[in-house]
């Protein structure tokens, strides 16, 4: 049946038994692409259904469809003429994991982070409305995004404004993870029925009241009274307060109900609409049915074992850290750990199980989290922020205005710095070198291997002068066994081979790039000092006095951050506020957004290993 | 009465007729101050019912009570130590016009930004739960503050906690200026009594349709039936779905009633709860009460007449940015303005009212306002995005991940970029550079003044290649008539004089430093290039090779962000990239916060004026 839709028009033509074989078809095609190229199977399976519906009912080139994160957009992906080029899922050349605005006309607006569907599908209605061409736009929202901000804003504004905008609200009852909030419990109330059966019960109490033999005649009478007000409450949901029309909950896998209800919202509905439909994450593959997490983003699996391939025994920096922080919390009464629906990808989810009071899950809500966490230390906890990179991001006015304004000791865990791979550039950690350095108290360390990491963990816990972040990377941990470490001093770099002349210094996991790069040059007979930095901020200004009076010429800095504003920037800044004169050659990442596709191959493709750096260096 | 409250615990010995007399002192004091000190009088006169009540029934320093922004605080300052010190309101080496937990122990945590203080009251909370301390915590927030999204990050995980935290949301039915949004309709509907008044109607039009006999016998039955209805769902309130017992709408002026619900929620209440309470935005003072929006926050004025004192007939950059828009708007008809909150702040308050049409007022929702405004980009529109230069760290990762990564034309006017004054720490633009250099695709311009902010504005208006922004200073343009200015070309400095051996580049409107520092070495015989640079990203290579050319040896940047990644910092990068060799001297705003007092003060306090830097170079 996939065969036959050749574009996204053909999925009008089909009934609904061809429809539902089209979904069986579309899960295969996915099941089988995602085993070898790895992506979010889960929450793709859950759209399917939906996918097929709004392909049936709408026409995604007049009206707008915009998918929050963009994870459970496979099948549309493969409907919208992506089919073809599936094969090639995140991978370099090939088709985001993502929505992205540049691979298909199809994708309204490009996406990767949650809860700004409903703010882009206002804007895109408003922008069509100012040049008269009205059309509805359609979010799809999942409820784990609905806890952030973003998405309360832009309901506020669409029911404000009241526009034509449909909201479909994409319930499976999870986040990432586990869901957390009032919000999610709100939305369980409403599918269990507890909200209805909480008035009705009330309702009922009440007309006990009345004398036996009214009752008895006006049971008819009384049911219709009910019924009446429990319409009023029903749909009197927190949605409607905020000016939407409310439709649900509906069983988003059923394609007939869904088609009814989306011709109608879009035949006769004029207000903003909120549709809530219930979906099962990972519907459909039975691995993913019974552990969605698991296979919320995975690696190439088996798919007839469910077994992740070739996984490796060696350990990440995400199990560092949690298992890190378990020893540390041990130790340590007042150390709490807050993350933003990562439990699980920071590695905190045995953390979690095992010190649940000292665990904060906030949901994707990381303003909220830095300021709760400026809070806490205010009264003396240590709190530890584990969010990764990217997603810091949004809470960028919390880190200065609420923490280091106040000086507060909050550590931020700064998880997926530098390239991430396959997820792209939504989530590349490319940034936070330079937006973290300019905010004042701040301090900023990055590991360059798994013992450093443990050891700056430790060393952060006991740090009270401020708030205090260490940046590491997606991945593997290095290890130097064969390399002696000396602890952890602030703002001192490590000096692991002195030399003459040139100076290596990298910082965090490019002290490997730097590590082969110095073995290079020393095979050129010529010997490199090599420093690992430790420190972003403060950055070590004896050490480049000392290289200063040590007569070297030239600087080679190494880092897995734009180069705009990052560590080697922090470099030329101190070496000119300390009048020193160097050759300083500056290696990271450029000021460009850099594509999707395996770590190792977006690193070469932007020159950032040893080999490249060895060539650009030699070649002058 | 104010001379006999010592302590805050003396308010708890006074009887209501005492208190109200009380609160007429602390009016009079707050008027008597601001008009000379200027100040956010009107927030603050609305609140003085409110901070009487707070610390009649609770103890400050064990019931910690988080205001939110800060600005409606005075009175609570002039109650808790602060009378004495109250005369030095915002001035330098003075006292602070938000809370500060520097300034005061009664300060349970520091603000300026709005929407932070539920999030923080609530890790105020957890951290004494931690500690075995359980106390309630009060988090005092406005309506308009409600709108962002922290704000309902905050409430989403206190309700999902279920902890004890007090919500009071002082509703004065308006933001800085008037109020936008869903959330407000909702509020406005409780108290207008529309949303009872509509439910009221739905019952007795049920109840009609009972035979008419049954009816008057049950009139008595009935009208308990409706009681105990509406008690179901007036309560039922969105904030009831969000986990908050709900109380109000309640008289904010009304001490004896504020006195009793709040000793009735310390009591006997343990789930979160919000109280609803009304107040009105200047009370107390006529023309504070007839005019809020120009008495929210204001310069000295006289109390007898409600007019500014010494206002200057020279326009602010806000002006010029108002009366450019209403040029550009009527010349290009997609061309349209979004604020948050900020139409007075950012001189869009004409344009509104005449263009509503092109106008959008999102409310204090940053994040909204820029992925609204990439969701209009991506139809077409132009959208100018004027949000002030600290608030617009609170879109940050919509900047990078919804505008940049899309290269999606969206024009930022970042006003109150720079030191700001008397707001202090929170509100000095200080970062924008920094955080704005490291994104790709972004372009950055500064203008030196008024006639070329004009320009700026106009060549943004036709700029089509991705994200742009203009960033310029609060307060009055300075104008060089004396000097013939170029037309905006992408990427070119403005070579103001030519020279030799010495350059000093400026950006923005420090050029009115670069100036005069020009004339001062000029004096000492030298003849210096100065440079207004126009451009912060891309910085202007071919000037800079120029500058080599012409046998430069040392440069001098001068700018109003921090040098920690800022404009000097990017010279720093493209001098090291382009191999060039410079003395470069940079100054700028030094790491650290700076505190608040008359803008020209602050930046005398860290030699940024032509005199210390002229004193510095010539030291040597």
């Amino acid at each position: 049946m996939l065969e036959k839709v050749k574009t996204p028009k053909d999925v009008k033509n089909l009934n609904f038994n061809e429809l539902k074989i089209l979904c069986e078809d579309v899960r295969k095609r996915m099941i089988d692409v995602v085993s070898r190229t790895g992506g979010h199977i889960a929450p793709s399976l859950g759209t399917v259904e939906l996918t097929v519906s709004l392909l049936k009912v709408f026409d995604p080139l007049k009206t707008r469809i915009v998918w929050d994160v963009g994870h459970q957009s496979y099948a549309y992906k493969i409907l919208t003429d992506r089919n073809e080029r599936f094969e090639t899922l995140r991978q370099y050349g090939g088709i985001s994991g993502f929505n992205n605005i540049f691979e298909s006309k199809y994708d309204a607006f490009g996406v990767g982070h949650s809860s700004t569907s409903i703010s882009a599908a206002l804007g895109i209605y408003i922008g069509k409305e100012l040049q008269n061409m009205t059309e509805k736009v359609v979010a799809i929202i999942g409820d784990g995004a609905m806890s952030a901000g973003e998405a309360f804003e832009g309901l506020n504004n669409i029911g404000g404004m009241n526009k034509n905008v449909i909201i479909i609200l994409n319930d499976n009852k999870m986040s990432i993870s586990k869901n957390v909030g009032a919000m999610h419990h709100y939305l369980a109330n409403i599918l269990t029925g507890k909200r209805y059966n909480k008035i009705k019960k009330e309702v009922w109490d009440a007309v006990q009241k009345f004398p036996a033999f009214v009752r008895n005649r006006l049971v008819k009478n009384v049911r219709r009274l009910e019924e009446s007000i429990l319409n009023m409450i029903i749909p009197n949901s927190l949605f409607e307060d905020l000016g939407f029309k409310y439709i649900g909950p509906i069983d988003g896998h059923n394609i007939q109900v869904l088609t009814k209800i989306l011709s109608n919202v879009k035949k006769n509905v004029e207000v903003p609409c909120l549709v809530h439909i219930v979906t099962k994450k990972g519907k459909g593959f039975k691995f993913s049915e019974k552990d969605a997490t698991k296979f919320h983003g995975i690696s190439p699996f088996n798919d007839e074992t469910g077994k992740k391939k070739g996984t490796s025994s060696a350990k990440s920096y995400s199990q560092v850290f949690g298992k890190t922080m378990m020893d540390i919390v041990k130790k340590d009464e007042k150390v709490v750990a807050i993350t933003a629906a990562m439990a699980p990808g920071t590695g905190l989810d045995k953390y979690a199980k095992k010190f649940p009071d000292k665990f904060f899950d906030v949901g994707i809500a990381e303003q909220h989290a830095v300021t709760f966490a400026a809070g806490l230390a205010i009264e003396g906890i240590k709190p530890f922020v584990a969010i990764y990179s990217t997603f810091l991001q949004r809470a960028y006015d919390q880190i200065i205005h609420d923490v280091a304004l106040q000086k507060l000791p909050v550590r931020f865990a700064l998880d997926r710095g530098g390239l991430v791979g396959e997820d792209g550039p939504t989530h590349h950690g490319a940034f936070d070198l330079s937006y973290l350095r300019c905010i004042p108290n701040m301090t900023i360390m990055a590991p360059k291997d798994g013992n450093e990491f443990e050891k700056m963990l430790k060393f952060m816990q006991i740090f009270q002068d401020g708030p205090i972040a260490i940046r590491y990377p997606r991945g593997n941990v290095d290890n130097f066994p064969e390399l002696s470490a000396n602890e952890i001093t602030y703002g001192k770099s490590e000096l692991v081979f002195s030399g003459e002349k040139t100076a290596i210094i990298t910082i965090g996991s490019t002290f490997k790039i730097g590590y082969e790069l110095h073995k290079m040059l020393k095979n050129k007979s010529s010997q490199p000092f090599l420093i690992n930095a430790r420190f972003v901020k403060p950055i070590d200004s004896e050490m480049l006095q000392l290289l200063s009076e040590k007569k070297v010429e030239k600087i080679i800095t190494i880092e897995n951050n734009s180069k705009k504003g990052g560590f080697g920037s922090g470099i030329l800044e101190k070496v000119n506020e300390l009048g020193l004169k160097f050759n300083i050659k500056i290696f990271g990442i450029p000021d460009n957004f850099i594509t999707y596709g395996e770590t190792d191959k977006l690193y070469n493709s932007i020159g950032l290993n040893a080999k490249d750096i060895f060539n650009t260096l030699t070649k002058k």
